[in-house]
């Protein structure tokens, strides 16, 4: 059973802005592909080759907090773990750490979904192999901060 | 005195994934596209192009909560408000609807930095323009749900 | 008959990087969506929503001669027109300007293709209505620099 | 003396669009972060973190041959190396290679500048240790189609 998974990336120079530092849109990105990682990591893929149609897990929802930016070059860390599995939502929370600072934390909940026959999403209960394969992680929850 | 801003786009081709359906990474980017249209509508820039470093306005957390998917060549608006001005932090709060239905809300509050001489990032107070042309939207907030 | 599109944008600050410019490979992101405006000023679509896999149109090659740069908020126009009509291919060229300054030139060639029953591309002949609607521009064609 | 590089990445989900394959504005970033990893492997870097606006590479000219998509998941590799080394410009060639098929290749070439008081680019010599350390490929040169 998978739980959990550490993904290392570099900062590239297309994903920072004329601030200097990545943009925040550019931290989902960085949380997806350490998603895929995990899944991957437990023998899974969101969408299979022969029929990439059958199902998928468009996002429903996700928060981020950014502490510190991050810059070109930079070697950081995403802490990816599965906070919550329901019967067709899978909700990641993960910390994005450079070096011994985090720069960023976040949690994203995808939902399983299959296309009809209309072009329309429909929701599915998991893939047993996602079912058999992944369990929670017994990691404190993350806290985020009310604004 | 400015609160809110009403911004209109087309979903673009590169900004969808292989499910078909714009990714999710690019409602930021629509956010804070309406949130610069947004200030410039009240005469204000979040970059001086004078001297770029000057200030700027890095984002310390975002929320989204995603309803329905938008494809390729979608029309939709983007309703973005000022939610709460705070000494050096401006919230915002948007809905992103396609025709009468939502596809997406958010949450997304910046911090008011200035660049030091050693490139670290200062938080400083609004500037003066910001703060004076800038005031709460009388909207009733939108109430994120608890997973 | 349509031959040419005038497509107006904005630059985003997204679209920046850390040297305070647009980034190039944006551009490419720019001329596509001419292109789409300019089919769609012609009553064609790239991607048929009904069946998306009918056909579409992966590029096979592209140029770009960049000559001053693009930055954050700057209105450009991109002039796109049909320089090429094969039967199979559209080649495009067009060019980028920031009122009376041409920022960029380029020419852009796409190729039609049905994803086959084993996910391949396949070429095929260009859409009857793409045959019909679209005629090659009388525009005399850009000259590149050779290096 | 360096003059080659061999930089290998995974296709990520978010830079495939609808069609399911890499969008091609994405092959630009993959060259672009095989040049930086050939410069860093040769100790060199496109941007000074200590004071970011002292010279930069910003691109005047760009072309790309596709031959075959990539594909999420897709495991592949950009070989690139310095095809011309001239007095202020850097010229690359490369090919991006999924296993035994080349994909793309294409060329890149870029101009080192600095940024005045007034916020423009202005051409520069090469810094001494890029012209140090840096030497033309005596690879063949790629031949591109003529359309």
């Amino acid at each position: 059973m998978a739980f959990e998974h550490r993904y290392r990336r570099m900062a590239q120079f297309a994903e920072t802005d004329l601030a200097g530092i990545v943009h925040f849109s550019q931290y989902l990105r960085y949380a997806e592909e350490a998603e895929h990682a995990f899944l991957r990591s437990a023998g899974l893929r969101v969408h299979s080759r022969a029929d990439e149609s059958a199902y998928g897990f468009p996002r429903i929802g996700v928060r981020f907090e950014y502490r510190r930016p991050l810059r070109f070059e930079d070697e950081f860390e995403v802490h990816i773990w599965l906070h919550r599995k329901g019967s067709s939502t899978l909700t990641y929370q993960f910390t994005i750490s450079n070096g011994d600072e985090v720069a960023a934390r976040g949690e994203m909940q995808a939902i399983c979904c299959r296309r009809t026959a209309e072009n329309k999403l429909e929701v599915i209960p998991l893939p047993k192999d996602f079912a058999e394969k992944l369990e929670e992680a017994p990691h404190p929850p993350l806290v985020f901060r009310e604004r």
